[in-house]
């Protein structure tokens, strides 16, 4: 029952459920693959290989985003961002995204505009569409994004099928997001492209199906740090895996925020999360796609010895990446 | 990092998410719609023909349900079954889900256990299998949960098909989960089959594909409440819909609970929301299928006048409808 006061205006709660769908898929272009968008019970997505791929990630205000350091167009484009990073690691083509969002009352509506324009941009930016989903009252902003994508007839690569010989290459970048995060950490807003890096990742859509062709044996997305990622990969695989420092690209821009806040450029890039770049493994004699960097290599497990390394040895220096309800 | 403390013991803290993701997922089978389960970035569900039906909706811990009236478990089994009603409203069979799960560090390891094997005991009662999903920390318990079906070669059956003249039927309990909700308001527990109607539904699956193949022209989810769920199917095929007050089978034991509680049981039937019956419009000439209630006829729309009407007027009883963030 509506309260005696009313709801505040320009609030969720004033607008309603029903009012805030309709502002948020109104107008909106649905791609080929939507062949029922938002509106109904639920959405029909094509699913042209008899098969589809889906993935499901979770982002909670203040864990994962913060609104005074990202705007909620900026927190839009990560949410779908980081779900279509999951569906090309496995070799597949997005084909649509669904958003469960949960806020409170008192949220302003058009900070849920501007978050749904986030997420259609980056949609728009995939080719697939933001088919349907579901909006409710909590105490704080949690925003679920279930991707779905298409294999095209192809196999998936999964994270297990590194075999010892193989090549380790990346595409996308890597320990922008981390230092992006450490510039804000210390109170800075520039610079900007490094900043943004953190505020929502550019994940290589196409390398991943692009890398699937051309032979890879596992694939991942580096969400919580190349290392920790690439030790996702080798376990599932029963590999060890071993990088090469001098082959990774540390750009200058990292260089030079890390000289200026005292901090390891490469710690960033080995251990930092949230870029959303794609590591995979192809066999020794082929050529690694464009766009994709050869990194290291794949050797046989050793009886407890470490399943990554850097340069032959375990890493030892500072990591930056993601523990869960660790703080 | 670790803090200095470390997280209490036997919290989703202390196990961590790989550790949860493997106390949920081990030990489970997989139907064989699931290609490919939890364990990879994402998961592969067979869409035999060629569609993928999906929809997302999401459940916040007091909001939605509490735990000091309903079980995790509980809990588990209405957070799937929810979102398999959607998928049968469609006229599709459910084939998977994903789960999105947000909770505070401090929740007991044993509590996330017990609501996926809510979610698990959901999931087999429809034959499907949970294929992948997210856990996060949050401050309050929020579940989005996103299911998949497959159309089996039929067209979907949507809200906008309705056309004057046809009837209206239902398939599943109507006022059961209110009568719930009014019992546990007042601090009672029993009689336990009226609680736990409010604890979780048991939508009948099988009546959607059912009402699909006997060529229903519309169907919806009753999520909100029949009159409001009706409300909806009408709006969207522009037509009238007059409910039968006589036809609709008030069952004994909301009677009971009713007169104890000095409730209107006809109230509980007509808006109560949460026991995801479905609602369906039928050719005049066809015959129902078996389960399914006829309880109304589809007219015309009227200019300006009410879209749904009870025994030809409008409804003025009291309501129990879900209005979100309007507490």
């Amino acid at each position: 029952m509506p309260s005696q006061q009313g709801p505040a205006e320009g609030t969720v709660a004033e607008t309603g459920e029903f009012g805030l769908i309709d502002t948020v898929t109104r107008h909106r272009t649905q791609p080929g693959h939507t062949l029922l968008g938002p509106g109904d019970d639920a959405a029909i997505v094509a699913a042209p290989d008899g098969r589809v791929v889906a993935g499901t990630d979770v982002l909670v205000q203040n864990v994962h985003f913060r609104l005074d350091w990202s705007s909620p167009a900026q927190v839009g484009r990560k949410a779908v961002a980081v779900n279509l990073a999951d569906i090309a690691a496995m070799g597949a083509t997005p084909t649509a995204v669904l958003v469960g969002l949960a806020c409170p009352g008192a949220t302003r509506t058009e900070q849920v505009t501007e978050l749904a324009d986030g997420m259609w941009e980056e949609a728009v930016r995939a080719g697939i569409g933001l088919v349907g989903g579901d909006m409710v009252a909590a105490d704080q902003i949690v925003i679920s994004v279930t991707a779905l994508g298409d294999l095209q007839g192809r196999a998936p690569v999964r994270r297990s099928g590194a075999r010892a010989g193989d090549q380790v290459a990346v595409a996308g970048r890597l320990g922008w997001a981390a230092a992006g995060l450490a510039v804000l950490g210390r109170g800075f807003r520039s610079p900007v492209t490094v900043v943004n890096a953190h505020r929502y990742p550019e994940p290589p859509y196409a390398a991943g199906p692009e890398a699937a062709e051309a032979g890879a044996t596992a694939m991942i997305d580096v969400s919580d740090g190349l290392l920790a990622d690439l030790g996702h990969l080798a376990t599932a695989s029963s590999v060890a895996i071993d990088v090469d420092s001098n082959a990774l690209v540390v750009d200058q821009k990292l260089i030079e925020v890390s000289s200026a806040l005292g901090a390891d450029p490469l710690a960033w890039v080995l251990t930092g999360g949230e870029d959303h770049a794609l590591a995979a493994t192809f066999p020794a004699a082929e050529r690694v796609p464009e766009g994709w960097l050869r990194i290291g290599t794949v050797a046989a497990a050793r009886d407890g010895g470490p399943v990554v390394t850097v340069d032959g040895e375990p890493y030892e220096g500072p990591r930056e990446g993601w523990q869960h309800w660790r703080g």
